[in-house]
């Protein structure tokens, strides 16, 4: 491709509309652009559907090596399916509904659970059809209340979907498990940085379910690693272990002090000059039942709640609500700030490393007021423990392996055991080998393809510009050339480097613009070609040309007829 | 792939709701499934996914070899850039329009001509980047009042839309004919029997158009035909010559006959016993302008009228209205089967043809009357004449070479050259060589990729299905055996001959279920596989497993060791 006859379309300058920098970056090297006036939604120009078609051959490649067959299904889907899955009134208004000409109710859909259901259903009839994988690469609209970050939360993005059908839970397990090192191979080949995690199946449903998350330090989630073993788990869901020590015997006397205006954990252990380790807060939550419409929390000072959690226990309201100020006078007549469990006479909930703290300190459900010296079971009791903090750097691996560290990771893929949901609710029943009908477990798998681009770029990426992993660079090589328009010879041997490589079927951009060096420079790093290759009257008289890595500072002086030989085996 | 690992999704029976062949047997041989309840919209299986698939990478290599930059613009499109070209008022209720959560004024695009245009006018500023050429493969949604025909006229359907943009008219041209070459190429290597035909630019504006139609008996559209030189033209289009001959002299008496309840030619033929090419018959249609409310349309008795060709009149009203009974009535006081030119008091205008009859029989402008020996300029003068009629088979050709023959057509492809329609109203311009702001000059060019999948099955299909070109066919190769689940010899011979053919990367599909040979061979040849082997007991004792094609009648018998090479260089 020569850069004349392409739209380029880089920018000079950060657009100002943009917040992150795979959305900034994106912008300013000509990969997307918005529609008109609309937030969230982009046109991909040629620089950037280069990368988006790489991605998705990538995906499409190890998603046939499975064995799953790819389909196609609509984007508009009607509302009929939707009423069976019970997901027409659930879902939020991030569904967008429409209705067509004849006033049917029509939506966008932003999954395809109920379609490949029906599908299936009519298609699928015996024991003998399963386990049956389909996948399409498709594209899919979720109407963001606030859509940002480019192609990182747009409302219309390409996703590969894959669902799974199954007779047994064995072989859900086992098509998970196959579709897990799908994810590897495909992440790997990406040539990205990641780790597949345990997550939370959340509204979704079902029982098990992984993250695939690009590491970036602008991601939004929190990923929890061991640093020995492989264990690796979003930290709503990654586990703290029950601690080993045993709780030391009580050793001081209960007082109640005067602690006027603290507020925090912070106050509170300044003005008493304790650790915050040596402190118990207390939190109030929404009780589940009507007999208990208030949970005591008891964390350790310096630990945090983890909320996902914590809504798993029966006794507590899902989603997680923390009382506010108002509600927690009215459960426990004291401030946010003074609860404490001796004497509490709600639910108690003891996380498991608070219950093993002697000799604390802890709020005396009276206003400005702290109790010291406190123990459990002498001074309050231990009715129930729970893993109900956020794990935190330096804790051990829930895996019994190596301690925990803490890394951040923007979701690209997920995986879900679904079972049931959708298959019962619409029926989607087969007959089993002994002939009765028996309702097919459901396993999802969702890779976004687009938003793949935009965390490849998070990850990968200096002040100059995009860094590509070569396997899904726009293009594998850059050919400069110095003063081409004035030097028949510079424009000759870049002329014939070029030939030589798309003969190769290289991908090579040819930058033949009448442009100062520093220009044309500046738009190679920017669009972030792996290969650079600089021409020269100099390097021509020294018999070379000038070769440079995008990651690397060297520049290298090949001799001119090893030059394609150099590249050649560079980009292989 | 084998079948036991597929989805055949094959049926037995006619869909009952499926109206043309196409339809039919895309749902019978499994390439589509309708989704759920709503009309229009089709999931495609993995059967016809993979012709869709060949049929697209069709497409994209030939724009590419074209230099056509491929781009990817979303589904959903702002309300404000359709305002802007004024088709947000313009367009009928086929543009779904949408409200977003914001309500928000969205619609789900049919085409792209705004937002193609919107980013040009950002991105293009020069001269210098002219002729600019982009592409998409894309999904498009029409809200059809009656979609039907399955994927032939459906409501959601994948198209490669180009758009070419220029600072000149003989730029534009150029294009223009660079992608008429492509889509000879494309429509060649899709193994079609098609014509470049043609075409009325119809309300999209422009002054050139072309449609590529797929022939077939079932087409909806006309085509004339040279049966020597390339000149072919929707029959909506297409010219007839001026009349080579003079008008015979006058030689018979004006007079006016009784001619009860002849309300047509053919009665009125009857009645007088003369040939309908002796007869003029004058229609009124709508006139565009005020002081010309109804215009009379005089045609020799045995042609039709082109409501496209006179619509261009000037007089006349587009688009084009023929007066019903009562409005005749009140125009020119008589019957609409009793009108005549004689003594007629409204614009006349009269097709060429009828322009050269003399001793006509017409209408006597009373009910139950006619006129016989009618002669032009002695009774009726002629005021103006035009092409206004349907060509008719063994018309000569409008490039004077051979003459006309009529075929049916499915549109699967139309090329346009529009002007500056869109880029006046959306200000796209650039600056010329010369340091002038210039209109770019637009050309755009579709084809409707899910259509052609269809258009083919029309033109190639027997009595047992589809009948694929090879180009396009799913699969390449059947493998059949015969009793593999009781002949080890068999089983062992398929199975090394299927691992052969995948090992040569070729598409093969194996049918190895238990299933009679009866149910396989007619699978096989509804689904259109070209080339089919037959592997029996009784050939491996003979040395031979059976070949038949698709097309074909014969089988032969290739000898165990040959056929691997036999096949491989019929699939190439």
């Amino acid at each position: 491709m020569k850069t004349t006859q392409y739209l380029l379309a880089t920018l000079r300058e950060d657009p100002s509309d943009a917040e992150t920098i795979s959305h900034k970056l994106m912008l300013r090297a000509g990969l997307i652009r918005r529609e008109g006036s609309a937030s969230g939604l982009y046109s991909w120009l040629p620089t950037g559907l280069k990368v988006l078609r790489k991605v998705e051959a990538i995906v499409r490649e190890e998603m046939d090596a499975t064995g799953a067959a790819e389909v196609l299904m609509p984007m508009v889907q009607p509302a009929d399916l939707w009423e069976e899955s019970g997901r027409w009134f659930d879902f939020g208004p991030e569904l967008l509904r429409i209705n067509d000409r004849h006033q049917r109710e029509f939506c966008l859909g932003p999954t395809h659970e109920e379609v490949i259901t029906a599908i299936v259903r009519d298609e699928i009839r015996s024991y003998k059809q399963c386990p049956a994988v389909f996948y399409q690469i498709q594209t899919k609209f979720r109407d963001e209340r606030r859509p940002r970050f480019g192609v990182m939360r747009a409302r219309e993005f390409l996703m590969k979907d894959a669902y799974s059908f199954h007779t047994s839970e064995e072989s859900l397990a086992e098509t998970y498990q196959v579709m897990h090192e799908a994810y590897h191979r495909i992440f790997s080949r990406l040539g990205l940085e990641f780790r597949a995690v345990i997550a939370d199946t959340g509204s979704i449903g079902g029982s098990k379910s992984h993250e695939f998350h690009v590491l970036a330090q602008s991601g939004e989630d929190a990923i929890a690693f061991s640093d020995t073993s492989e264990y690796a788990a979003n930290i709503e869901k990654a586990e703290s272990l029950a601690p080993l020590n045993v709780r030391p015997e009580a050793s001081s006397t209960l007082q109640k002090v005067a602690t006027p205006d603290a507020r925090s954990i912070d106050s509170v252990c300044q003005q008493l000059s304790v650790e915050p380790q040596q402190t118990i807060k207390t939190l109030i939550v929404k009780g589940a039942l009507e007999e208990s419409p208030a949970i005591a929390i008891c964390l350790r000072g310096d630990h945090e709640l983890n909320e996902i959690k914590i809504e798993k226990h029966p006794l507590v309201a899902a989603p997680c609500h923390l009382l506010d100020e108002a509600e927690v006078r009215q459960a426990v007549n004291c401030a946010v700030g003074s609860i404490g469990p001796v004497g509490l006479n709600i639910p108690t909930i003891i996380d498991r490393d608070a219950a093993v703290v002697a000799n604390f300190v802890c709020g005396a459900n009276e206003d400005g007021f702290h109790m010291t010296g406190v123990n459990w079971e002498r001074d309050a009791p231990i009715t129930e423990t729970f893993d109900c903090r956020n794990i935190v750097e330096g804790d051990s691996s829930p895996d019994g392996q190596g301690k925990l560290t803490i890394k951040r990771g923007i979701e690209v893929g997920h995986i879900f055991q679904l079972g049931t949901k959708y298959s019962e609710a619409m029926k989607a029943n087969v007959l089993s080998e002994s002939g009765k009908s028996v309702t097919l477990s459901m396993g999802c798998y969702g890779i976004g393809v687009s938003r793949v681009v935009a965390a490849a770029i998070e990850q990968n990426h200096d002040e100059y510009g995009i860094i590509w992993p070569d396997n899904i660079a726009p293009f594998q090589v850059a050919i400069v050339p110095m003063n081409m328009h004035r030097s028949h010879r510079v424009a000759e041997a870049a002329d014939k480097l070029y030939q030589q490589l798309r003969d190769a079927k290289i991908e090579v951009i040819f930058d033949d613009r009448k442009e100062r060096a520093g220009v044309m420079f500046a738009d190679m790093e920017l669009i972030g070609v792996p290969h650079r290759i600089v021409i020269s009257e100099r390097g021509i008289d020294a018999g070379t040309f000038e070769y440079k890595h995008r990651r690397d500072n060297e520049k290298l002086n090949i001799p001119i007829d090893e030059v394609f030989a150099f590249v050649q085996q560079k980009v292989i």
